[in-house]
C-alpha cells in the first residue's frame, strides 16, 4: 500500500478524530459520528458531522463523505479513529478510508481486541465475510506507550508508516493516553447521544 | 451584591463556556445552548445541554437548571456567556444565574452593545420591561484587552470583582481573543445546529 510521507510531525498538525455517540440496538437505527479537528494535541478547530447505520455497512462511505465535503480538507493530515467499527458492528476500511481520502488513517484501540470474538460476532450478518475482511484489511496490530506507568494503546494504520503513527499518537495524547482529537471526539458524542436519547 | 472571592485563580481553573447554536427564528421554536467545561484555557474536560424557546423567557430557568442537574455542578468555579441573550432576546439574568447556582458569571461581547437598540428591539416583546431591567441588572460594561493589537471584548459581572474577572478572562483567552471555553462551546454549537438543520 501507499504511504504518505511526513518530513515532519508539527506540533500543531491537524489531526481529525471521529467517533460514534451511543446509540439503540436495533436494525434500520442510526448512530451519530463525529470527527473533531484538533491541532496537535493541544486545540480544536472545528468540527464535523454524519450518521451510520447500526450494525450496517455504510460507515466507510459516510466518513469518506463527511471528511470530503468538510471545509477541513485539505488541512487535515490524519485521521484517528476509536477502533475499526462504530455504531456497533458497522466496520471503517481504514485501507479503503485512505485510498478516498488520500489522508493515513491511525485506527486505535484502548486494549487489545480478540478477533476470535469479533470473528465470532460477526458471524450472525450474512455477510460477515466482507465485513471481515475489512478488518483483516486493518493489517496488523501495534502496541504504543503513550504514556510511562500507563496502559499501552493498540493501532493499526493506513497510508502511513509504522514510526509516523507513533509519533503522531505519542505527541498527541497530551492530557491522558488517549490522543486530544479522539478524547474530545468521545466526550462529545457521549453528550450528544446521551442529551438527545433522554429528550 | 454579593462576591466570590479567588485567593487564587488557578491555571487549570474549571470554565463553563455557555453559547447558543444556530435557529429558526419563530414562535414556539427551540434553541439548542451547550455548556463546555474547559480546564482554565487548556482542556476541555465536559459538555452539558439545554435548549431554550427562541425569543422566549427560559433561558436563565433553563441554564440553571443544566448546571446544577450535571456532574460538574461543584467544580466549575466561573460561567462565562456569549452577551446577555440566547436563541434571539431570550434574556439570560445573570445576576439572577449566579445567585441560584452561586458561580460567579461573566457575560463577554465581542463588541459594545448598542443599548438604544437593544431597547428598541426589546419592545416588540409585551413583556419588554422585565427583558430590559435583566439587562440593566447585568450592571456596567467593563473593556478587556486579552490580547496586545486585537480588539478588546466587553463584560458584565456577577458575583465577581472586576479584577478577578478580567484575570480569568486574559487567561483563558489561551488562542484567540475569545476565553477558551467559549470559543468552543460556540464552535459546537453552530456545528450541531448546522447539522441538524440540513438534516
Amino acid at each position: 500500500m501507499r504511504v504518505v510521507k511526513f518530513r515532519e510531525i508539527k506540533r500543531e498538525i491537524r489531526i481529525l478524530g471521529v467517533d460514534d455517540g451511543s446509540f439503540i440496538h436495533g436494525k434500520g437505527n442510526r448512530a451519530e459520528v463525529i470527527g473533531v479537528v484538533f491541532r496537535g494535541g493541544h486545540w480544536m478547530d472545528g468540527i464535523m458531522f454524519t450518521d451510520i447505520e447500526v450494525d450496517g455497512t455504510d460507515a466507510t462511505d459516510r466518513i469518506v463523505e463527511m471528511i470530503v465535503n468538510s471545509p477541513h480538507m485539505g488541512q487535515v493530515r490524519v485521521i484517528i479513529t476509536d477502533g475499526l467499527t462504530v455504531g456497533g458492528f458497522n466496520v471503517v476500511d481504514i485501507a479503503s478510508l485512505f485510498e478516498r481520502t488520500v489522508i493515513p488513517v491511525i485506527a486505535i484501540a484502548d486494549k487489545k481486541p480478540d478477533l476470535y470474538e469479533v470473528k465470532k460476532a460477526l458471524k450472525n450478518f450474512s455477510d460477515w465475510e466482507n465485513r471481515w475482511n475489512s478488518i483483516l484489511n486493518a493489517g496488523e496490530m501495534i502496541k504504543i506507550n503513550t504514556h510511562k506507568d500507563l496502559n499501552p494503546l493498540y493501532i493499526q494504520i493506513a497510508g502511513i508508516s509504522k514510526k509516523d503513527a507513533e509519533e503522531i499518537i505519542v505527541k498527541s495524547a497530551t492530557r491522558s493516553r488517549i490522543p486530544e482529537p479522539l478524547r474530545v471526539a468521545h466526550l462529545i458524542a457521549s453528550g450528544i447521544t446521551h442529551h438527545r436519547n433522554i429528550l
